[in-house]
């Protein structure tokens, strides 16, 4: 199922996930897709109940090749997902608008990945490390500073791992690409960017006085993006 | 199928839609609804291929009841769409990390929409006038500045239709919820808040000279949230 001829194929490669239109847009490699991944926290899981596709926003953690889902144990998507049914996981970072001089190249910049497969659920030390892997991919620094979770707690959440095996990333950049003769239009073209940026922390308003904001708080502008 | 008894219950509201967990987070009405897909003009689109969910982000636009898909006419996901299959399009914005006492209480303050139906194709008048609405949805004023599109440019682009009728909204905002006996901990809790801010504007590299960045482009920052 695998192929080679790609310059930049990797293990990740296969015929379903493979882009059929604009392939210079397409990365296989696992350096591409898990940069992207590591750029955002928000992932959108694809899974089907009685034939019906559900896509349901939710955080992740990247470790290695693997994925990990959290969430409410009762949660109707992670008891669907437990039980080993096709999932697609996709992370998309918005980039900008590209403004084309013609309406029909106008288009986004943006990277995203997909991924398909199934999870599993983990228990044990494996699952208190993959909570860890989540909370340590959403905001680096937070877990060893906050109560970690007792045993009740662990029974409310579940935590399921997704084995990155067959995935694509699709990247789009750089400036619009009109037609030649379009070249000559008298309207602005060009790129708006985006960014997705941290904002001031609004502390919590029964936070007792005199605790600042940590410092891999605040540094988070930094990191991030 | 539709319920009355939630004050906030809308015309939007089935069975499959509705929130067992957390349900004083949902909502059914359009107002609510409409205000979360009017945030952003980027959603997921999931669908069913050979029992295999995908989840694909594309660039959508809203109309009244109407949620507009455009994309190449060569492209798998719109022929699949095309032929009426079951489709799930979800919209979500990201506004912040909720930072807890215990990891437990972790969460992201967010806004999301899920939207289950089929889409059907659009043709003629109806097909120009819903690029129109994906175009001005995503960047109001850009439509009458640009060349429209030509004849070829119609054939080469499908314009899919789908109509908001079954659809939840979930909104999570607001500090942490910690459990009381934390709230003695001495680490910082609040909330993180993100923006989605657009930058200064890349002009293309072979934009002529003395053509400035239009209002609209510049304005844009103001507009969005």
């Amino acid at each position: 199922m695998l192929e080679t001829d790609d310059p930049r194929a990797g293990g990740m490669k296969t015929d379903r996930v493979t882009l059929r239109r604009r392939p210079q847009r397409a990365a296989y490699d696992e350096s591409t897709i898990f940069a992207i991944l590591d750029a955002t926290s928000l992932c959108h899981v694809g899974f089907v109940l009685n034939g019906q596709p559900f896509v349901i926003p939710t955080s992740f953690g990247r470790a290695g090749r693997t994925i990990y889902l959290h969430g409410a144990a009762a949660s109707r998507m992670l008891r669907e997902l437990s039980t080993g049914v096709a999932v697609c996981v996709t992370v998309t970072v918005l980039d900008g608008l590209v403004l084309a001089r013609s309406i029909f190249h106008h288009s986004v910049n943006y990277r995203s990945v997909v991924i398909l497969g199934n999870a599993t659920p983990c228990e044990g030390e494996e699952k208190l490390r993959g909570l860890k892997v989540v909370s340590e991919h959403i905001i680096p620094g937070r877990w060893a500073e906050v109560r970690g979770p007792n045993a009740t707690e662990l029974r409310a959440t579940s935590l399921l791992k997704l084995e990155i095996t067959e995935a694509s990333a699709k990247i789009r950049h750089g400036p619009p690409i009109d037609d030649e003769e379009d070249y000559e239009l008298g309207c602005w073209a060009g790129v708006l960017p985006f960014a997705l940026v941290p904002q001031e922390p609004v502390p919590d308003p029964r936070l007792a006085t005199g605790i600042d904001v940590p410092e891999y708080v605040r540094s988070f502008r930094a990191r991030r993006r």
